[in-house]
């Protein structure tokens, strides 16, 4: 039997960087948040939370709970030819939400975007840095921030009628040709000249 | 001083026919449900519907909360150069979104569509009936309901990215700048041919 008085700490302790680390960020945001506040939030030593997450954006990472091997879409996107670059995104967005973990726990993050501004404060941290950002960075086109966050749009969009508003016959159609549908869409978004850069 | 045992019937019945019909509405959709069923829910006479709201389509639309003059817009959009219906229909949804009032209910639907299932079905249902069901019918393109689902995917998505998570620029894009980002789209989707009908 369990002693009393002795909580299994890990799991605890865990949980509590987890719960601290996601009000830091989505209160104050990723730059502004520290590990330092995250620790004396969560009422644990510093040095556990390097422990336990390494660094400050893994720890990000995992309190958004997104899928850990996220890092490894971008460059697959953003290697190859420009011209089709909206299809490889409209691709792995597609495969990455057929997978039912992913999908669970990106839905749950649109979904409770939609209702807490905390969660919606997250998803646009996590969008800007992890994706918008990066991506912006390497697209090498005008106003490549205002482009981004247009395909956001499309993305999220498809994500809630899709998946969670389940608007037919989208939701039923095959992933393939949803590529179809919205590859051209992220690709004019991503490279054409914007009728307001002129 | 208000009589006892005499509540004001009027306001109360009135919210327990909305909440009834809602429920009614979200449960069985539109076809399904019965102004009797209603009543009955509600514990109200048939007739007493009838005076409030009229029709099961006015019934409807007062469940959904949704701006009473929307009736005017689709066919604001349907009327006019079929190369602009894209441009005219991103025009339409951006000025009813700039205004406050339609916009916290659009948006409010929205929100309560991404976390309880019965929003998303009345959202559902609204869309498929009011929105894609009419221009699908009007638009004399093939896969008519496709197409509409496909543009649902992205008005909703602009929805959330700019008004819910207000991700940046498109947050504080002039609404004029997102029509000419949204409108080509939306058009492609009405109009241009589709890959996989091929």
């Amino acid at each position: 039997m369990a002693r009393t008085g002795r909580p299994p700490g890990g799991t605890r302790n865990r949980e509590a960087i987890l719960a601290a680390a996601a009000h830091q960020f989505s209160k104050l945001g990723y730059d502004r948040s520290s590990l330092r506040a995250v620790a004396t939030e969560a009422g644990v030593d510093q040095a556990l939370i390097a422990h336990y997450f390494g660094s400050k954006h893994q720890l990000f990472i995992a309190a958004v709970e997104f899928p850990p091997d996220h890092e490894k879409i971008l460059p697959e996107v953003l290697t190859g030819d420009r011209a089709s670059i909206g299809e490889r995104l409209a691709r792995v967005v597609l495969t990455l939400l057929e997978d039912p973990l992913a999908r669970r726990r990106l839905t749950g993050l649109v979904r409770a975007s939609s209702s807490e501004p905390e969660a919606a404060h997250m998803l646009r941290e996590f969008l800007m840095r992890e994706v918008i950002g990066p991506v912006a960075k390497a697209l090498g086109s005008d106003e490549p921030e205002l482009r981004v966050s247009v395909v956001g749009s499309q993305i999220i969009g498809l994500m809630m009628a899709r998946y969670i508003v389940e608007l037919e016959p989208l939701a039923s159609l095959p992933a393939e040709l949803v590529v179809e549908m919205i590859g051209p869409t992220l690709q004019r978004y991503l490279t054409h000249p914007l009728p307001l850069t002129d």
